[in-house]
């Protein structure tokens, strides 16, 4: 086993995360959280929704600053383009997902990452939620990420580097496999 | 058959919804689009995304403008916070893509709304994403979105509302049925 010291700098705290892996490992309900978003109605088809609360470590959490995001459709769908659509959120938490794992295993691997950029493109046939064919899902027909990395690294290294990111992403987690999802409404 | 003029507005142009519709169905191949996101690393989990073009109705569209989208971890992960988490913005998805189809179904049964809020509630394991439990996913273990909405409507039709909008929405899909993702990694 090497005891090399680690040279790379991606910015990533690994020593702190594999501590966070053994505390929790100890103290698996502390490992239990819980995200929030909260989303307010503007007008026709813009909502505004804000993320600042979360739970975790067996207690209310909060992020330093409050998070906005305008969602809406966009012109082409008479609407007034105020914020990007719900579905390209999707592909940005996916692509985000993918790129702070990208870091993080590199960091662990001790490989110097350079640039990294993703483009992510999401296919969908509007006769889905439109109405028009029952046959045709609401969602993507599949969704496809493209990463470009430069990095002190082999192309089989960096290959891998995205293979183990993908492993433990929780955006391509959800997106993969089906999740239950219930919706209530208050009285 | 009602022949009666709406009187909501709620500020969906239902008519050109239907119009459109009408158009894509006798026209299936300008119903498929292309959502689109670029994804740049900045350092550490940071990355910054941007929403700009996107492909339907037979070209390249592009939105009003560019949204920019930072995401991050939280600093209880030993990262800088600057920006909501991957899968916070799944939550933000899921409830704008749910929002705009009550205020869309609403204006179709011409029912005012007032007010529409959502809190939404993604629960997970962090043993999974940590690699501590092999038998624990990586994304949510499940979602739960609770609507209040204040509307010239009973209960029952507001329910209704919200059940149609859940049947239609692109990212409900998404998160509650599987999509293939293909990743890629450029030479």
């Amino acid at each position: 086993m090497s005891t090399t010291q680690m040279t790379a700098d991606n910015g990533v705290n690994v020593e702190a995360l594999l501590g966070a892996r053994e505390a929790l490992t100890a103290a698996p309900e502390a490992a239990q959280f819980q995200w929030r978003a909260t989303c307010e109605w503007m007008r026709g088809t813009h909502s505004r929704s804000k993320v600042e609360r979360f739970f975790g470590l067996g207690e209310e959490q909060q992020h330093r600053t409050a998070f906005t995001f305008d969602a809406d459709h966009p012109e082409i769908f008479a609407s007034e383009d105020k914020g990007s659509t719900p579905v390209e959120m999707v592909l940005v938490g996916l692509a985000g997902c993918l790129t702070a794992g990208v870091a993080s295993v590199a960091q662990n691997r001790d490989i110097q990452l350079r640039k990294v950029s993703a483009t992510i493109e999401g296919k969908m046939d509007l006769q889905g939620i439109l109405g028009i064919d029952s046959d045709v899902r609401n969602g993507f027909d599949d969704v496809t990420v493209r990463f470009d990395i430069d990095a002190d690294a082999t192309q089989e290294e960096i290959e891998a580097l995205v293979a183990q990111s993908q492993k433990r992403s929780a955006v391509f987690d959800i997106v993969t496999n089906p999740t239950q999802v219930t919706v209530e409404v208050g009285r």
